[in-house]
């Protein structure tokens, strides 16, 4: 069976790779991550993740297609990946000494039946100084992730803990994923 | 600085790494792993922490070391490593369809002088069948670990949640350590 990834995600990629799916390909959808201001987080990347998949899923009739988006959701503030390093610094700020939401939308496509949810998971920062925040910006970590930061690299020094999936922050709530692709066929274990 | 890891695990290795601590040294403690029913889980992983830390330090003055220990506790059980495999699946079959908490003490020793401190964890394990079980223990990746799962791992598949700080569950609570080296001088950021 054949398993497309419809995303770009480096770490998307990784976490498929960690549990071994075989004949996994990587064909990145067009479709824009733009920001519609009257969804809500958890509606846009339900509505982005379908459009991925979709797209990708009309090629590639005969395969598994996964299409994913995630976002950072801080008081009613939707944070997508930052513009450049002054940006990513004023996501940090914002993230700094408190909790904020991370929203995953996922959907996997076969035979043209669409399955699909939206994770959320609670995620605590500690209080970061100017220092720490410039610091961190000045790495290039946060350039290419949603809310600027990566929880799997440095920022692990700025989370005090989390609530719900950890892999669903990296981008792909796996254990979900993982029961949708068993109704499949596609067993990883 | 030199920094030193007293402990033999692969995977407290790759997380130091992976905040690019540099000049890393590792020199596992001989300390034995062993279990003391006596002890709550969070009083163990002190004491093992306590005395790891203290082995190395003892002929490495001028380093800063680092000891950890983690175990798994459910129903007032304390997990380590499996024994065998039979073991590893005794384990997962306490563990499948409910809560555990993972506890990690760490010390970290320069100059004579200890700081430590104990992270608990708070995993939610899906249920898992009795063929999931046996895959898993089949792939060897429940063997070396406390607990006998890999959160980093195909056990992704089987969680659906945590509470708390995920590299804790990894065997070493960065965010926490991060602080304390801090205050000795070693910033990571």
């Amino acid at each position: 069976m054949r398993i497309i990834l419809a995303s770009a995600s480096p770490r998307r990629r990784e976490l498929l790779e960690m549990l071994n799916v075989r004949r996994l390909e990587i064909i990145p959808a067009r479709a824009q991550e733009q920001l519609h201001p009257e969804l809500s987080p958890a509606e846009l990347v339900r509505e982005l993740a379908r459009a991925k998949a979709a797209e990708v899923a009309e090629n590639n009739p005969d395969a598994v297609v996964i299409g994913a988006d995630t976002v950072v959701s801080v008081d009613g503030a939707v944070l997508g990946k930052p513009l450049n390093e002054k940006d990513a610094t004023r996501m940090l700020t914002m993230l700094s000494g408190r909790a904020h939401e991370v929203f995953t939308g996922v959907t996997v496509i076969k035979n043209g039946a669409a399955q699909s949810f939206v994770e959320r998971t609670l995620v605590h920062f500690r209080e970061i100084s100017e220092e720490e925040t410039r610091a961190y910006v000045a790495t290039g970590e946060p350039l290419d992730k949603a809310g600027a930061y990566g929880i799997q690299g440095l920022a692990s020094l700025f989370i005090d803990g989390i609530e719900g999936d950890f892999f669903n922050v990296m981008g792909l709530p796996l254990c979900r994923l993982g029961l949708i692709l068993k109704t499949l066929g596609v067993n990883l274990l």
